[in-house]
């Protein structure tokens, strides 16, 4: 039978880095391209004490269905976290647990927007999010930062273009601390001026904060969460990178009556996340097992940056640049403006090195020569031996176009 | 601020069964609500084997992100699995993994349909499946069933009317066996019979199976996927209750051309579904678990859906009906026409014990009174009292009729 499929997905495209993943774990091949923490962060032992007090002290409850909005201790945890973190208080009825923070950003475009609805992202911003977005149709304008992160003067400019062909934004979409995927963080000032804007266009931010705690140097800069005095911020949050991503467990505080929207769409989405994941992630927040994992990974992390930074000024050519960034998980380097690295990609995949190029990341279309380099997932050897590698590609093809 | 939400969820309500979950674990409530297995059935020890070898011998993976459309390892098991208990055969192309199988009726629904565009559904139908859809606005055309399940010569004058306002529906979709929330099972003839109609007008159908395994007494009836010969029908199956459904594993099984389309759509949805769960799935089925615990689930559960059968006959007034399901999980009752299920929960849940109203289920809202009772969660001692309490509700109501 010949299918008809709807027009629905017609925005979206294979994710370049889904399909990088399965050159990830192959013999010899150095992915500088998945956003994974390190396999040696996973608090192993901590975790296998713990799937074991789940199976035997709440087992008929952790097996069975759960609650849409999530188990009640996770949540109470996740308020208790986020206190301790971000000093912001939220009650359960504002905290909805979700299958990822993926999940998180997919009820949001569904929640906030109608398909067409214009919404403001980051240039560039995460490729989750452009996928969410794309996925519910909605209108991305996206406006460009530097190193103290979304330039807001523009973002003002960009609400009053918009207006001005009767479009209002719907929400504006941030990850203000080590963003992926340029790894800059936004300055106080900014997150001030941020939420101003906000106010006075009646425009919810939406803060996307997966990697806050992942900080390996200077001081925290306090979570716009925690600066906003009207509700105006939606904050996600996940489990991925403070515990490990396999549970699959993010969340969403905002607004009881956004909580109760998401619920509500939750049910139709997968009624609940899972039970067994939700008392791991709630074990382990209790148990504070976070305030040894979180050194442990910024130590390893930092060495890796580190190790990172020094390959690339070893190594790339002249003209490039890079960010430096004070925690997270990526670098965001750009190369000669005539290169473009989606083209050049088969060609590293080819020498056994991967990357994500700039435009997967780029709602404009204007990240051809940048790529994100992730440096949590490799080994120190693999950052210098891939660096080294994409350094050579880079080289050869200046030389051709210096000679054609 | 003000929040301005989206028109997406329109459609949609708080589901009464959602609502229901809450008092099932309540103290001497008696839930005869909720779609749950008995947490009496889950494979504790086997389980508790299973996750340590997960963490102990796959941790560095099963803790990891995952690829999108499921582990391969996973997916060659089920092929295994469907190939013994339906008899059909899919390679791992055509099998996707789902949050649950809730996961995969939403993703049905958005690549198969536009908003707006018609399908058909069985009368009544899955409360899960009528919010995957309400999410996505499609038009909800029920066809009504008998004790052999979907009338499919009302199917057929249902497509030719809908053909006459120019509609086509873009999927028939069915729970064959022990369907949610009859317990009725469709026949051999019926289902051919179908499939006629599917080939005939081009219109794929969606055979949704949770229950397939939970059968109590007579002969297997063929699969609906396992007598298609021109990949018609895209099968829906979960672990929910074959293993338990804490994990929230599901899976689809459909032509490449959609599984890729699906697949799309889940990296915008979850990215993947919980690693660590589907490594639990997979070893759980290639180590043959199911076979011990499915004959312990059947014989527990058939002694259960025989004291509903009793209860129901020793108390339910007369001129009430209902069905006597050979397996799965549910027994549809219809009561007195005058009183609605609906309004009268309120005073069943007083008196603490739950049922699902009828038109919970009901595109058409043609149930009002008829109640869902689910006997797989409850003991046996709970079932006869709780119908015993519902009986005399009904009661008191018909004698307030009378001599009002």
């Amino acid at each position: 039978m010949d299918y008809k499929f709807s027009d629905s997905l017609k925005n979206m495209k294979p994710s370049e880095i889904r399909e990088l993943l399965k050159y990830a774990r192959a013999k010899n091949f150095i992915s500088l391209s998945g956003g994974m923490p390190s396999p040696d962060s996973f608090p192993y032992s901590d975790l296998k004490e713990i799937i074991n007090e789940v199976i035997d002290n709440y087992g008929s409850l952790a097996l069975q269905y759960g609650n849409t909005g999530g188990l009640n201790e996770l949540r109470q945890e996740i308020g208790r976290l986020v206190k301790e973190t971000e000093s912001f208080t939220a009650n359960e009825m504002q905290i909805l647990v979700t299958s990822g923070s993926q999940q998180g950003l997919y009820e949001l475009a569904k929640v906030m927007a109608n398909p067409g609805d214009a919404i403001i992202t980051e240039e560039p911003t995460y490729v989750g999010a452009i996928s969410a977005f794309d996925a519910n149709k909605l209108d991305m304008h996206s406006v460009p930062m530097d190193d103290n992160g979304l330039l807001t003067e523009e973002l003002e400019a960009e609400i009053v273009k918009l207006s001005r062909s009767g479009k209002k934004p719907k929400f504006i979409y941030t990850i203000p601390t080590f963003q992926n995927p340029t790894g800059l963080t936004m300055s106080l000032e900014r997150r001030k001026h941020l939420l101003e804007i906000s106010y006075k266009y009646e425009i919810p931010v939406v803060e996307d904060n997966p990697y806050g705690e992942l900080r390996f140097e200077g001081s925290r800069v306090p979570s716009i969460k925690s600066l906003d005095t009207q509700e105006s911020v939606i904050y996600l949050g996940t489990f991925s990178k403070i515990m490990c991503p396999g549970f699959r467990i993010g969340f969403t505080i905002a607004p009881e009556s956004y909580t109760n929207r998401a619920n509500l769409l939750k049910q139709a989405l997968d009624l609940s996340s899972s039970t067994f994941s939700q008392y791991v992630a709630w074990l382990y927040l209790k148990r504070d097992v976070i305030k040894r994992m979180i050194p442990r990974a910024v130590s390893m992390y930092r060495k890796k940056k580190d190790a990172m930074l020094k390959a690339l000024e070893q190594n790339f050519p002249e003209g490039s640049t890079w960010s430096r960034p004070k925690g997270g998980m990526f670098i965001w380097a750009k190369i000669h403006p005539k290169i473009n690295t989606t083209e050049m990609l088969a060609e590293a995949v080819q020498e056994g090195v991967s990357y994500v190029s700039g435009n997967s990341f780029s709602p404009s279309r204007s990240q051809g020569n940048a790529m994100r380099l992730n440096f949590t997932f490799p080994t120190e050897e693999q950052i210098s031996e891939g660096i080294s590698k994409i350094s050579r590609i880079i080289e050869r093809r200046i030389e051709v176009m210096k000679t054609a």
